[in-house]
């Protein structure tokens, strides 16, 4: 039986994961916000084309699927790479944000 | 009291907060995508002009750590908001990442 | 009068205007790379959230055309200022691109 | 003999280009920015882990000098369609921005 996945477990899986390979001095903050930036860029390049309608059907297609939620992971690997080197919690941190934006943006 | 933070509870607070202003039909896949690497070029903003060594020391001043917090929460919350629309486990996709990694990168 | 304008006298001017305010050492071509891709993005936030039918009545708005106008510049000026320090001529470049994309793919 | 280089020649081999694929439909502003976004993104991903030091001699490297230069074309061919289609003078409104930054940072 596995624990279930949360984000403190992904995190330690990533450092494991570079540790292993001696790539934490490529792991300067400017690296990973560059590395983040490319990643989210290939998730872009998926969708640049596509109509609105097309772009809501694109999990209909197996390997356009596979491909989203690939590129999906390497976003979130390099945001949760990014948040251990630097000491945020992403999550906090987007909590604390929601908080702030309910005040700036109040519903009608 | 308030229970631990987790990314589903986040997904719903984002969820009711977009249905809340009518901002659900701005949400296509597409857009949400455009977004997210908005934000993250946001973060890369932050350190365009840094050295590798002025990067690693940019929480130790408050106004930029606060910059930087504000924009990795909105990267999550782009990610988290493209992962709901799209049916997407942002966890369960980086689990399954760091698993394809470690056979396509064997440690040495 | 004034000689007409050309890439060679844009990038003069750049390049008085970095070296007037001690710019250059800021200026490694990876600094660049990112300065161009954050420019690029502000162009992608003025349309995130629009249609495709909204995004060509964009330049209607004299205040949003002079934004896009302006990020335009953004993007050139990193792009020429990049040619610069890597010694490429950007018009040379492109029309070789151009080249090889006619065989890449034929017309019909 | 060929005539020199220009955008303007430039500009219109881009138009004949897309136009002999039926590309036009494709060309919103919304998503030609969005393209020209992830090619500075593949540029950025060329640098994201190389060292200030090691960025300055990427040209030294007959392949990635060829890729940079590929990419550097895909930014400016975008760049250019871009402004075809919102009726926007490149060069001019580079030539404008750098009047106005040396009125914003004036030189020590």
């Amino acid at each position: 039986m596995t624990e279930p996945l949360d984000v403190a477990k992904l995190q330690r899986r990533l450092a494991e994961f570079a540790a292993a390979r001696d790539w934490q001095p490529y792991h300067t903050p400017k690296n990973l916000v560059a590395a983040l930036s490319v990643e989210a860029s290939e998730l872009v390049e998926i969708f640049q084309w596509l109509t609105p309608e097309e772009s809501a059907r694109v999990m209909d297609d197996p390997d356009t699927a596979h491909r989203v939620t690939d590129e999906i992971a390497d976003v979130l690997a390099y945001l949760l790479q990014l948040c251990e080197v630097l000491g945020v919690d992403p999550l906090a941190a987007l909590d604390a944000k929601i908080d702030r934006n309910e005040r700036r943006f109040p519903a009608q």
